[in-house]
């Protein structure tokens, strides 16, 4: 367990990619922890926060016409510029071919990957990626899976294998840097609208009212 | 902690078996984590999975006629063929010779692990077997135990002594590989009965009904 | 974290004492992790454990003119000979002379420990047992603290300086190793009537009833 | 992870400094984990701590005329005279210069820190102290976050980049060290009326009532 | 609130049908109260109560191909013979004319209701039964709802109404009186495999193993 | 408790009005039951369901330029035409003589009514509308306090001065009567869309998708 | 519901007698609320208030021979000279003659009635208790049930059915009345060892000790 | 259950007196329903209300000498001037004839009540203070007991004796009617520092910071 220190390892807009793996329609409705809605209001986020800093997002998904079910339509709707890869059967998405070229044309050398089931399509994914060479950074708090069990055990398999476990908030936060630096107020609001709500309370106390 | 990147100790269907230990009527009356019925489907969700993939199993017990109970009958009638160890009091079971010997003679050297209670009757056995040469794979949630500080004391130890920490939904989709090799039709239906019972909710959907 | 993997660090009969620090009725009223009342029944099993084995037991107390109150008594009236060294101030036991040379006293060198509070009394003591030259175990269900989160400090700080967590049933369980060993009826009972109450729930059924 | 042995890294009146970041009124409207108040009494005893073995203080905020808000008027109001660092953007305390010439100031090498959020301003700030050449403390019960996926990735993330995870009660009995060095009676009072309300109750039964 | 006092309302098996109302996969996956599986092992049991005692059953759905999805399958292929009543719209299954005579076809004037959701489908019909004239029991733990609020109201809509608020294992407890009468075996059957999973555990202590 | 029996009192679209008290940003931030976002969600659909049907609105506030802030940014923009009375001062909005009459101008005689906090806005309008003589329901899930107990005792208090207690999905189900009814389609959006997000995920599987 | 104001109903040492149901060890195992050893302690101390204020205790239970197993041994124990009615089958206890004729002896019109489960045996006996025309009281935490609806659905039916909704706790200090009469020692000693244990804790500080 | 409707039962200023019942030190430690730091601040809210509204107050305590300890030091200094009974022994306060003849000499029939244990201390007293004539106000959540069943049962049974369930925020907002009345001010500042902390939080956002 010799990851770098961390100022090593910054996240940088000019390094990082996104990458969303399977939340679709039908496997949110199996997700226990974390709660379901949180999930949902934080994936929105980390895609709010890609286009915010322009960071290139591939989005993937498995057997859409089965059980699993659509990609989120809310998350199709904030990326519709994003290429999908529709995997037809492999279940590591590093397995299929036209993913692992989408994620090299992206250029980047930062993998920020979040997913529905944390243990089984982050946690894949997140560990084929340092094996391919990439950082990796597993957030957990725009994933989900079917106990607190499964969260354990995918989030030390994930670490012994070298992938940074993170969560939403301090993703943007690690990329914003600084509140002065460019995309400081597109990240405060969606802040305020997804990934921290309480933060949408806050924010008419301290703008003048009509 | 110098674990191997993940694609080296990927499970596979040629290496792997699984080891269910003191699945007992009476024993899993005490569980308190998890749930105890999630431990339940769980388990039996690893039995099916064993089969569809046709990974030798070896089951043991302990002390039946006392207050643990007999093996979890639905289990049993599971895996009929399956060698059942009774030991007559070693608690670890690989201080058991014939349970030993049945493992060797899997000719397999992946051990998938479960069992009641995480803390001594698996962990005990994983890091055994992890002394003994195999690779061992400890399934959290197809496992047991008295109190959450006990999961944690277990996972700590477990880990420490080179067990990876999984979870049954991860084993089966690491076994499966891609939803298109033999054995994916079972595995979404043992998934959808037993593991992620969400999944059942959702096929009719996708199914012709009549 | 190199810590040699299980089987060379067995817990064993012959080379174990037992260390219970600061179980007083004061600080157990402001224990929120884990439950008072399963810590309380686990320290006893703890001492009825020693006790069965024969191990040596060292107690010890803080100030208990104090706020902190005296040595529980169950716990007192279950180990009527162990020495208990009144500490008048140091709050790492290890710190009092007394108490260090009590531990030497007993000649053994695998320390299994367990106290209020798991972060300060147990923490301090079993992470200087380690600097001393002792194999340290800290049994975490029978201790007890303020918060979840002081208690994921506690364990990681112990685990960094080389204490090995554990748990009450474990611990018993690897110093039985065989049921059939010299203990093993002791020790199911003491199972069934503190560590493990659905254990004596379950002795009925196997016992011929009048 | 090769942290030295516990001995070593005891915290000393002498060298540890107290830095508390980002504890704001709005701020703490977000957290969910541990549980706000008790949040607010954990810091408030770490102020306290601070006074009673004379630590020098470092308090630094960002942005309080902003959604976040102002420093919690009670911290000021314990700690008059400590400077406050507001940074106009920074998200790490250290990437502002003022607040990283305020710690050097100090000549402290040991750095107790808590804040809000736990995965953003502790993490950031604690990770940087470590690549400084700090000894770097996370006091996770006197900081917050915004679910348990947050707080655990943010503990990974500190602990593998060399950051000590602690907590409130935990750091004041490492300073104290013994019950009878001076600050004693301080110590038992912050517990009493902050960090163990509990204490509060038992301190009558020993105390002369009129 | 002049409800009869208890042996004028015994449930009998001359004078009830249990009715289970959109029991359907979709609604389901919406339940928050109770745990989903629960409510699933308890309408099975509810189900297998009216086989082991000659119940008329009705049951009915809710626009069927619509998001509520098909009746769960495992409770239609339990109830082959029963009547399913397919309201093409109305949410009150006493507006559906089909629907009431079933009801009325059973020549029963107690009705057992369970239903998702217990706050709607639950509530509406069994108020509407009281009205119409029956003697109408609402089984809570056999229904479900979308958090614990609209359990709260539920169940005081209903009690205010004269609906009696009941829970599956005494339905079937008041409906057997004496375990000697016909019945009792398989009312211990369906306890162990479905509403009181524990008995299944407790069965083969007191049943001759091979 | 002679609260008529439920026919007589079900909800009419020619009948209800919708009032909404106090959902102020930061009146939202103290809610502890139920979740802070389960309630923004169902006062949303609330909102929406009165638009859906043609239901007059009012909404109340009080002291927005205080504490509690100004009313729901979203909310206001769901219902820009509905009266907002903002009180000055009086608690119980019944109090002031403008929301009596914005009230008494709706010409309805059910009032659907939620807000900030149950125990205060809600209940005290509430049995101040029965004591006026209208029909009061209180949507527990739309509304929120500070603390389990303060729901219990208000929702008791409620009843007893023959105020109906109630829920979003309920009322909304009863308003609506019959799927084919207009309104239906719109009814089945909000619910997917806020009081019942898995309804969200499940209508793609049964919509045609491209 | 005109249940007498509280002076008339007020529980008297010789009015009262206690009555246990059914608390089997098979039995206890199902029990999800309240916690087992929450109730197995209350229904102790139950035991020993009757003992303290020599008020008749009737015993019974169901099928011992069976899955529902023997009568608590520690119940047997406290209360060796009590009756012991071993119904054959009868599920409500006063369908058992011998038993309605045990509570006839006790002469005693006042029933303190707790068991397992709160829904069946509970209910129903304190249901036609109430029939007979005895007083009954239910004392919720030393009786258990299978899930939080079933406590809900048997509470309400209780009460409507006259039957007094109590703890245990509360019962014995309404026989105590005054802590200066008899018994009053006694009833500290029972708090502290087995209703409350923190009782247990205090008592120490304002004893003498050696 | 003819309670009158609301604006009949209206608390006044002139008829209110605050009794609480027991607050002690020893007690408060055995509170488990609900959280004890919760209902500490409660309870010094309920305090405050009184002086802000020069409501006459009558403490009361039991034993102070043995476990139940003193008086909280902190409600003491906030009421110096209220009369403290002393009870010798009697259990419901209004046995003790200088507690009576302090209420009468309050010359108010609203007593506001709030102890430790709701179900012993509140209940009894609740209950004959209704029985004597007096309007009873029960304050769950200034109060506290044992567990979430004696809550239940003593909500029950406060409700049937005609006793009001209420609580701290609600009855401070009652008394006060409108924030423009008399006490507005004080009751904001102590709804910040005691009753609502998160008030405190957004106080400062409208309040002009130098």
């Amino acid at each position: 367990m010799s990851t770098a220190p961390y100022p090593i390892e910054k996240l940088s807009r000019d390094r990082a990619a996104v990458v969303l793996v399977d939340h679709q329609v039908g496997l949110l409705l199996g997700v226990e922890d974390p709660d379901r809605e949180l999930l949902r209001r934080n994936v929105m986020a980390l895609a709010k926060t890609a286009k915010a800093y322009g960071l290139p997002v591939v989005l993937t998904t498995s057997a859409e016409s089965g059980p699993n079910g659509i990609l989120l339509p809310e998350l199709r709707a904030e990326l519709p510029d994003a290429p999908v890869v529709r995997r037809p059967g492999e279940i590591d998405a590093f397995d299929n071919e036209e993913f692992a070229a989408a994620i090299r044309a992206t250029g980047r050398d930062q993998l920020i990957i979040a997913g529905i089931s944390t243990d089984v399509c982050v946690s894949f994914a997140a560990q084929s990626a340092v094996a391919a060479g990439y950082q990796a950074h597993a957030v957990l708090d725009a994933s989900g899976t079917w106990n607190h069990l499964a969260t354990l055990a995918a989030a030390r398999r994930m670490e012994n294998a070298g992938v940074t476990l993170n969560n939403t908030v301090a993703v943007a936060a690690e990329l914003q840097g600084d509140w002065r630096n460019q995309g400081g107020d597109q990240l405060a609001g969606l802040f305020a609208s997804h990934a921290m709500p309480f933060y949408g309370s806050l924010i008419p106390y301290v703008t003048p009212q009509d």
